[in-house]
């Protein structure tokens, strides 16, 4: 008996699991317990020219059709529809479901777990999320006996790219953007990735994961790098940090004590000798803090057509196995179910860079604001400042606060007759 | 229904797992779909004190009475016996079995491997390698669909404070073996550690999973690291180097094309800029390296009760589940079967220190040697020398080689005239 597998969709990863399915044939029926059969490949046009590996025989422009005929869907297109609908209607149908699609995850992944939890079929996205780095399972199964605290991590490439280059060259952000367009690193329209859009359905599916908790994209608290100058780079830089965009899921209570979880991405400062500052270019890395097992690093390509393609395979000859022997992957129960809480009960630490007039009193006034606020303070840095020009420059560093105390702080900064400007609020991690 | 769980082992280790196992029973039991029963804990004496954590009535010394009366064996006790005889019971008996023994599993896995899949139940040991690092079931399912070609990794936590020690503070390896005994992290008779046994078992029980092929730890080429000398290290130091002991499993033809595998442990010199040198202290960092996903990083500790028992756990999660839901863990199948090849198939890159005569062509004589058994050189340094003393010392590097090869090249070397004495040799990982 052979399983029937069908994919849907043939971009670049796509035709990579085409590529493995052909040439580890024998490798992955032996793993499995049966041969698999690649039944057919679902694609918007039979027109395009496609790498040799494609048999031109099994493509197909009707999706549905060869959905019911499959006993494993891989859905590698990407986007929400028709993915969804597809992958809803081979759920209904029985199959077990494969796939890399983290825009449709971090949307409406709680739907589809439901869906499949209430037909008894697997559904796997190892590759939805740090593209080869085995991090959901370990994350799903490995730690399902310990309790995570927090995850951290650069789970998006294009924008690790551009910091990298902004940090290295000293370019600012468009001009950085624009290398990365040219080199391919960056798509057309960066909004996906510059925005934090991409970084941030992955954050919802890991907390999801994590903390056994319904977490959506829209509760994810996102902000991109274009507001990241070469100024806030090279400021970095003078204090031992670099600047990296980071999705960051935590569990810890709110103002009124209540355990919930927080969702956030965004740029934040990683002193240099911290293990993320090191992550170049394309890779991505995440750090898993759980209460048992402590800190877990996991490090890797995040993305591309051969290393997705891996471990999607790694899930098929999961949800394969499960076909022939028996048995189902983990259920994503809501028995935890935590309250997702605003961007304001987070807690981290800041630094706050002010112009500021050049006069006595003025860092006593400042301090006393974060003061009035709770937020104490672990250091202040000052410099310019002279007769001509009568302002000065403040970087004021804090301990860890909560995230609502440092905007009613930064807020009354505003007001303060003595403050000129904001130039930038940063958060501090990994320190 | 409950199930039924036996613990055979209350030191560290077990005692954590009694803990996690009371401590999170509504979460375990939410996960597995059934709640878990802790039916007994097999201890060689009832007379020892113990954590409050642990249930005197649980207590017994009849292990072999407790495992007849277990859906689920944890062993956690350590050594081949009594332990292999017990999990041999338990596997007859269609109990699934969870072990963190890495010496039972380096000795004498695939034993064990064929008992489980000849009864067709599971056996787990995410805590027998890297500790709390989800490093095994990675390697087993995720990158099932893939090819491992490299497993390079630091896995042992005694050795590597050691040599840090020795780096950061020139001590020589017997007065930082015996700080490290003072502070704890040695054992009295530190042998297993420092000869590189632990290592070993840990790099066959890698090997065997990487490559589906019988490996046991007589295979693995093991060196420790108590010939490394203050001298050695601080050379490395000077060539931009740290000294780690390696643990490192290839696949990877011999000297007739024959596929096959080579494991090893030995201290090797790796460049300072490499993320294992960054690896600090007790923790365990491992790459792997694979065909479609390229290189993978998993870091955290290596070792520790509350560590080891979060991994142990997790896999008590999965076959518990199974026994609920049904299905079965990955077999270790023999399909690949790769042969084992001895040391001398293995290529890398060689360090050579040597103390030689101070005149002419005696750079010439030596480099002829390394021609003529095919070892290219990358670059030779030179020191010391003066009238007086009338000898020098030459660094010579080489680029890759096979070991056989290099063996030959030291043999003549030792044979040549000028050659005074050959002061080290040692591999070059990561660069």
């Amino acid at each position: 008996m052979s399983l029937r597998v069908a994919l849907l969709g043939c971009g670049v990863v796509g035709t990579e699991v085409a590529r493995l399915l052909t040439t580890q044939a024998d490798e992955l029926a032996a793993r499995v317990g049966a041969p698999l059969e690649l039944v057919g490949i679902a694609v918007r046009d039979l027109a395009t020219p496609r790498d040799a590996v494609v048999d031109p025989a099994l493509l197909t422009t009707d999706a549905e059709g060869l959905v019911e005929r499959a006993d494993v869907v891989i859905e590698v297109m990407g986007g929400i529809e028709p993915a969804r609908s597809l992958l809803l209607r081979a759920i209904a149908g029985g199959a077990a479901v494969v796939t890399a699609n983290k825009a449709l995850l971090g949307e409406d992944g709680p739907t589809l777990y439901a869906a499949a939890d209430a037909a008894g079929t697997d559904l796997y996205f190892e590759a939805a999320v740090a593209g080869a780095i085995p991090l959901v399972r370990p994350v799903r199964e490995s730690l399902a006996g310990d309790r995570i605290t927090r995850v951290l991590g650069i789970v998006n490439g294009t924008t690790n790219y551009v910091l990298d280059q902004m940090t290295t060259t000293g370019l600012g952000f468009a001009e950085a953007v624009a290398q990365a367009q040219e080199l391919g690193y960056a798509e057309a329209d960066p909004t996906a990735d510059v925005e934090g859009f991409d970084a941030a359905a992955k954050a919802a599916i890991l907390a999801s994961l994590a903390f056994h908790t319904r977490v959506s994209v829209a509760d994810v608290h996102r902000e991109g790098i274009s507001g990241v100058t070469a100024d806030d780079v090279a400021w970095a830089g003078r204090t031992g940090h670099v600047i990296k965009l980071l999705a960051v899921a935590e569990r810890l209570p709110d103002a009124q004590g209540t355990d919930g979880v927080v969702v956030r991405v965004h740029p934040a400062l990683v002193p240099v000798e911290h293990p993320l500052a090191g992550v170049r270019g394309a890779f991505n890395a995440v750090f898993v803090q759980a209460e048992a097992a402590g800190e877990l690093m996991f490090y890797g390509r995040g993305a591309g057509g051969a290393p997705t393609a891996s471990a999607v395979l790694g899930d098929v000859v999961t949800v394969a196995r499960h076909r022939v022997l028996g048995g189902k992957g983990p259920v994503e129960s809501r028995y935890a179910e935590l309250a997702v809480h605003p961007i304001g009960a987070a807690r981290t630490r800041y630094q706050v860079h002010l112009r500021v007039a050049d006069r006595p009193g003025v860092l006593a006034a400042v301090a006393a604001v974060f003061a009035q606020h709770g937020v104490s303070l672990q250091g202040v840095r000052q410099s310019g400042g002279s007769d001509e020009v009568r302002t000065a420059e403040l970087l004021v560093i804090t301990h860890g606060a909560r995230e609502s105390d440092l905007a009613a702080t930064v807020a009354d900064l505003r007001a303060l007759e003595v403050v000129e400007d904001i130039l930038s609020v940063l958060r501090v991690e990994g320190a």
